[in-house]
């Protein structure tokens, strides 16, 4: 914490010498309220240690490539036995096959699919695979929304240029007329309409698509021959094993993963329709490590165990839990709360609270009682969190939100 | 090979129906002659087995990350230390820290350091780095040089935008006329020049870099206030631990490094001077599985067995005797070679051999004698190579040259 001889303070000073600003990106500490850690020695199932020692139940679940838990035995046994053979060789392992072969099973509108490391890979690689199938430049995007931490989407322009961003045009999510402005704006230059599997966009409230918002884009790419894009790096397998708008009714041409899908290996992944298949044959898209099998065996594990265990109910399940016993324990202690978004990736902001100054108060509140919370970004629940986590959990909001009761 | 009934072909038949093409990017083996195996089972130290459990003595190296060895002891040791603990977390380990060091501390140029996934990561990174801290965009690069696959740099056109290469401006390797018309066309709008440590575009003779071309690049941006990027990704501790041009007394501004730095982990670096620190620290660039701790734990143990074996002599010295082994065995066949660029990253090339039919033929006779050479792209010699394996390599292409005589 404000002690300058911790571990963590001492790592932070060594690490502001040889690393810009002592961290990069999203794990850069500075983003959060002092007080949390920036440094992390161990993770196990739900629980989480700083290098201080200091344990966490962990509700960000690493950003959410923790999916079953970290050190889940199955998929360290899996990736251990692939990494006694080999991981990075001339070409793939039979892992790649099987992978595949998964993906394609469990995923309807998945009739093939690429491997790479980073969600980032995956999104760009769906933009170049439907520029390429249909010869055209345009794509709309959600204004606000994140899908990597490249020139073309980042959300800093801080060294970007105009160029990497002349070919978006963006829309609102959710609101369809915003939609149809954006396709007349690109008519007959349309190559992708690319869409997170829900609004999950830094410091607001979640949404879910509503129906009639995900169907025009599915029929908006349909008459224009472009390529519907969710992206699915940050919710997949979280919502449904079958790809996050399965039960809207509407499948996408591309979707990107990654996160969650490998359980914390380094894993992307583009799936694609069949009409896409020739062009992503024929791109140019490729990494040093994409054939790297023990991601591979990880990621086969993952999906096998998610499927057997019906992983999806269960995050719904301690999902709604803690959100109604977050509502209760607000309510009693006269605050309002804004959950929203589906349950299995918790945001939990306060009403009238702009600067996030009540939200901050309430994360450092839970810290301190060893639950790991953030304040603006949406969370993440994991297989391997138990009612006891969230029963612990809303045990401690009974004592932060008094740390925010005006009255005391 | 063409058994229809090998465990390559069966796994070929497979991925065909589930990964456009049955493999992406530089590693499908429909770009090599017929009869290299698509799939692989097993690596250790210098020896690669194939699925069908083909044995070869590999100097290709997984195109580069194999640097040590497959299954070098000490980097698995550390790798499983490491991973007992954790590996992706809600932020770094402290292998952070104590990598980020051993760079700044081997690398003369490198006063910071932030790791990334890809070696695309890492010079787009670079690019990204060199506009914030400029205010410009103008980039100029070599024609034909590889800097890695997303549009503003992918060797293939397809799906890619003008607007994606709007901004850069090329010039010829070793010509310094070409860099003073390229920085005179983009004057006062000069972000950076990127340059490969050496040459090796695929299919082409290599090149060292001469010294007044290094010498050049270095004054042109100091006098344009523009950063000399090196892309280091495929050179990067093969030819001197403390950067490519050491030697040559030219010092980069921005280095991008991945491939060997790990031993085949997963990972990659930026590193730069200070005057681009704040730039660094400003921009927005990360990727989920960026803080993993296993690679970075990979990473340092590579780093300091790197140092202490004196690596890159014992690459020079085996480079060295297969170059001369091959010349002299060619010499006895009639045949000219064209070997190229440093001796640790070994091109065999044929003179009079515009097709490769050659180069092709001499490396299936090469394969057949469980020799893996590569007729187009540089190869790779890692530290598990020994004065036997290359002994056994010349004593094949006296065999494999025999196969090209055109009296027999």
């Amino acid at each position: 914490m404000s002690d300058t001889t911790s571990a963590d303070a001492l790592f932070r000073q060594r690490a502001a010498r040889v690393i810009p600003g002592g961290m990069w990106g999203h794990l850069n500490a500075a983003r959060l309220p002092a007080g949390y850690p920036q440094f992390f020695r161990r993770g196990d199932g739900s629980t989480l240690w700083d290098v201080d020692g200091r344990r966490y139940i962990d509700f960000m679940c690493a950003w959410g490539p923790n999916y079953l838990g970290y050190r889940h035995p199955e998929i360290e046994a899996a990736a251990a036995s692939q990494a006694a053979e080999g991981d990075c060789l001339n070409g793939p392992g039979e892992a790649l096959v099987e992978l595949a072969e998964l993906f394609t099973s469990m995923i309807p509108a998945a009739d093939w699919v690429q491997f790479q490391k980073n969600g980032t890979d995956a999104t760009t690689t769906c933009l170049t695979i439907a520029r390429a199938a249909t010869g055209r430049k345009k794509v709309l995007v959600a204004r606000g929304a994140y899908h990597g931490a490249v020139p073309w989407c980042s959300p800093s322009v801080l060294g970007v240029t105009a160029e990497d961003r002349a070919n978006l045009v963006t829309y609102e999510f959710n609101d369809p007329e915003s939609v149809r402005l954006a396709a007349e704006a690109a008519k007959g230059d349309i190559a992708a309409i690319v869409v997170s599997a829900f609004k999950h966009d830094f410091g607001k409230d979640q949404q879910l698509p509503l129906p009639e918002f995900a169907r025009l884009l599915r029929e908006i790419c349909d008459r224009e021959g472009a390529a519907l894009v969710i992206d699915e790096v940050r919710a997949g397998l979280r919502l449904n094993l079958g790809g996050s708008w399965e039960d809207l009714g509407v499948r996408p041409d591309l979707s990107g993963w990654s996160k969650a899908i490998a359980n914390g290996y380094p894993l992307a992944a583009v799936t694609g329709a069949d009409w896409l298949r020739g062009a992503a044959a024929q791109v140019f898209v490729t990494g040093s490590f994409w054939c790297g099998a023990v991601a591979m065996a990880a990621g086969i594990a993952t999906l096998k165990v998610a499927r057997r265990d019906d992983v999806v109910a269960h995050l719904e399940r301690l999902g709604t839990r803690l959100r109604d016993g977050l509502d209760l324990q607000a309510e009693k202690a006269g605050l309002r709360l804004r959950q929203s978004g589906p349950v299995q990736m918790p945001l939990v902001m306060f009403e009238d609270d702009p600067d996030f100054h009540k939200g901050e108060v309430f994360c450092l509140a839970m810290l301190e009682q060893g639950i790991y919370f953030h304040p603006k970004h949406n969370m993440f629940l994991c297989a391997a969190h138990t009612e006891a986590d969230i029963d612990r959990a809303v045990a401690a909001s009974e004592i932060a939100f008094a740390a925010l009761d005006p009255s005391t």
